[in-house]
Order: C-alpha cells, then structure tokens, then sequence
C-alpha cells in the first residue's frame, strides 16, 4: 500500500464493492457518475493548474480509468470538461496536454504589503496598457466605499496588465486627490504598486474582497479569453499611512492564467513554511 | 463640490468636455460605451453583493444618467448585465432592487486560524449536507499534493454546506489517517473546523488556492445555480501542527453568496482595523 509518489499509479487495493477504489463505505456513498466526473475533473485541473505534470503530460485515458475505478465515458468526460475550459488539448495519438498552467501569486505580494519573490509577477514583470487616465467625479458608490463625499474629482486610472503581450487582469482605480495627482503625472511602467512608490505614494494597508465572476462579451474581448470565461474579481481599497483610505480598484484577473496563495497558521513555527 | 455621502448624488462639476462626468483627460481616455457600461456595473455589482443600497433599492435610471454622465441605454445595459446575473430584479413602476447580497467572511476565519465573529457563517451557522464518506485510495494528484504515496487509503468526506437550507459551497475533501479514522467516525453538524474540532484534530496550518471556474450542469444543480455560473474555487490544504499535510480538498462556492475579504498592512497601527 506505500508505493512511492507517482502518477499513473496502477495499485490497485482489495475493495469491499463494485467500485475498484472504494476501500470502506460509510453508508452514505454519492457513487453517482456525475460526482464522479467532477471529483476526477477537480483533481486533474489541480495538477494542470499547478504545473504537476511531467512535461504537461496528462495520464492516459486507459491508467486514469484504472486508478479512479471509472468508465472510459466518466473519463473522456472529465477531459472533454477541461478541454472546455482551455486547460488542456487531446491530440489523436499523441494524447492529452496542458496548454498553460496558472501562476500563483502570494496574497502578500497581491496586498503590495510583501515583497515580491524574484520569480513573481508583481516583481516588475508585468506592463500596464492604459485604457484610461482621466478625471471624473467621483460616484456615489465609491465614495460610500471610501468614505468620502461624491461628487469630488478622482482620477480613473484603468490599464490591462500584460505578461509576455497577453492580458492578465484588467484594473478600474478610482484614486482621490492628493494622492491622485501623483500618479496622474507619474509614468506607469510595471505594475500598479511600482507606480505608487515611484509616484512617492505611500500606502499603509491594502484590503481585498475577492469573488468571481464570469466575463461579460467586452471584458472577454480585453482579456483574451471566451465570453463567459471565469474570472477572479478582487474589489480592493487601499488605505494611507493614517488609515485614510485613498484607492478603491475593481480587478478582473484571468482565473486560467492565475490564483492567489494564502496561509493560516496556528502555530507560529509554520509560518517559516509560508 | 464635498456633499454628504449619499446615494443619487446630483452634483454635476463643470467638465471640459461632453461627458458631464469627466473633468480632466490626460490624452488616453476609454470612453467607449462598452467600458463606461462595464464600469457602471462593477460600480453597481459592488454595492449590490456589499448591501449598501438602503433597503436594497438602486437609484433610478435617469439618476444613474446624471451621475454618470451616461445614456439611458448605456444605463439599462449596465442593468441587464446585473440581472443576467441574477444580482438584481426590475419591476416596471417599481424600480430595481438587490436580489441578494453576498456575505463577505474573512480569510483568517475561512483559513480556520482566526476565532468567527458572531454573525460569520463559520460561526455554526451551516449545516452539511454529506454526499460522500467513504474510504477511497488516494489517487496521484492528491498524493504528490499532500507528499503521500498514491494508492494508500484515505477518507473522502464531500458534503454540500446550506445556510438556511440554501447551498453554499460543495466540499470535497481527501483526509489521510490516522486523522481520518477520528474524522470517518465523528458526527458533522455544522462546518468542517468544528468537525475538526469535534473529532480531537487539531490542526497547524490551512493554505488556500484560490482561483475561479464556472459551474459544470451537475455542479451547478448541487449548487442551485444556472450551468455556468460563476464560482469561488477554493483548493486547501491542511496541516497538522508538525507541517505534515492530512487534508486536501476542493471547495466550490456560490459567487453570488461568498465573498473573503482580506488585509495587507505595511504599518502595524492599521492591523487593529482589519
């Protein structure tokens, strides 16, 4: 039962039931196909996300059949689930591949509140293509969420970030002034907490509400992907030194190209492994 | 130009250009209607799911055309997009109201490192619906993800967390032993902590993936969703207080119920409003 680590492992265990993986059932078993489908699906698209295929090769259909204790059809389901989402290609012959897998970013590094590693794409890697750097008044909405008054000018500074020419996430900031007129008249080169610290914008917190959403026709079009593709919404306020917030942003990032990575500890001595 | 705070704002700055709303371009301005009717909606979506339009109602168009400077079509379109996410209803004579709001916990609470607030739905406020408990090899993904050799047994525990019999979040989890035999055997009444709890697993550490997808039909229907929707995906992993991983599991949540907010700070004074 302790083979070593490997994909396409052929171990196949004694089992009390029909099903070749079912060890012990505890009375309540959703045995069902399609439970079976997602759960196969939800663990290939972890591997292919997370780059933990060899050379971005996917097991066969025949191995992946005998490790779940699944049909061919519950197989070639899951895959053609994330052929769908553009995670992977079949090939007659050749057989299945991961196109991209999606980087994962610290959400320390996302807050702007850890530096980013060497490898990061918050470590000057991406460029801003800006939509958009104009005054505006300020909506009521977001001046609910800054708590300040509406009506007042803020500069709206939208951009696509772009990794290697492809769009990774389009940014709505709404920047109030003084702080605005600073990264009105400041070059925007990398990335948006660049442009803060070579505006002279200090920021002392940095706030995320993240959800997901699907991309209307438009924003599809901006990010490069089909309409209805998944996106990661984060809905970020961005606060000075005093705790003055100064900044809300709405981000839609390319949920295919990438996650965030966040860590709890209860015990101090694992946050080293963070 | 600073009036209170305040919904349906009337102010109307004086602009250089056409746009009632804009007071400064600096050369690159996206004024397209596509753009003003996406930024419109976040502005709006934002209010709507963080519930912060009194008793739910949204200004009427013609306000939404003053205050941001756009045509009535530009508005309904802005509106549609809402709706079609089901965020909103429109009854004619009536007006347009919030459907739901979405419940924003944060991620200390979700890693399961941080005490829930009163009100927090991990303060056993859900209940779980069990799909799956059973014992089941461990396949290879999740192997080389928790560093454990594939094919040992391991207690796959998927249940569907209902908040006032509404469906939250599908949960599949893949706990290794010997915590498994504690978890295998204990009663679930509420979330997944207090399981843990429950069943004498302490726990070190909780690490997050978070990305988006969209709902596959059958995922969908356990979620009471329409196929596509969008959806939180959460993939975590839990340690136990040696660093020794024993859980993973796949979370798939509700976008238009679940948001995490979480908090970056630079100056530890501001650590206290988190």
């Amino acid at each position: 039962m302790s083979a070593p680590v490997r994909f396409n492992s052929r171990v196949t265990p004694r089992t009390p039931a029909g099903n070749a993986r079912c060890l012990w059932s505890g009375g309540v078993r959703g045995a069902s196909r399609a439970h079976d489908v997602r759960r196969l699906r939800d663990l290939l698209r972890s591997a292919v996300q997370g780059d933990r295929f060899t050379g971005g090769q996917l097991p066969g259909e025949t191995e992946l059949m005998a490790e779940h204790g699944l049909s061919r059809a519950a197989v070639r389901e899951a895959l053609a689930l994330l052929r769908a989402e553009g995670l992977i290609e079949r090939t007659q012959g050749v057989g299945t591949h991961a196109v991209a897998h999606s980087v994962s970013t610290r959400i320390t590094e996302a807050h702007g509140t850890s530096s980013p590693s060497p490898t990061s794409l918050l470590n000057r890697r991406t460029r801003p293509r800006v939509l958009d750097r104009s005054v505006v008044a300020l909506s009521a909405v977001a001046a609910e969420r800054l708590g300040a008054p509406a009506g007042i000018p803020c500069l709206r500074l939208e951009y696509v970030a772009l990794h290697e020419e492809e769009p990774l996430w389009l940014a709505t900031n709404y920047a109030l002034f003084p702080e605005a007129e600073k990264l009105r008249d400041c070059p925007f080169v990398t990335d948006w907490y660049a442009l803060l610290a070579d505006a002279g914008v200090e920021f002392g917190a940095s706030e995320f509400v993240i959800g997901a959403e699907t991309a209307d026709p438009h924003t599809a079009a901006v990010l490069g992907v089909p309409a209805g593709a998944p996106v990661l919404a984060i809905e970020q306020t961005i606060a000075d030194v005093s705790g003055r917030l100064f900044d809300l942003a709405f981000v839609q990032t390319r949920a295919d190209r990438f996650r965030i990575v966040s860590r709890g500890t209860r015990n101090p001595m694992l946050e080293e492994l963070a």
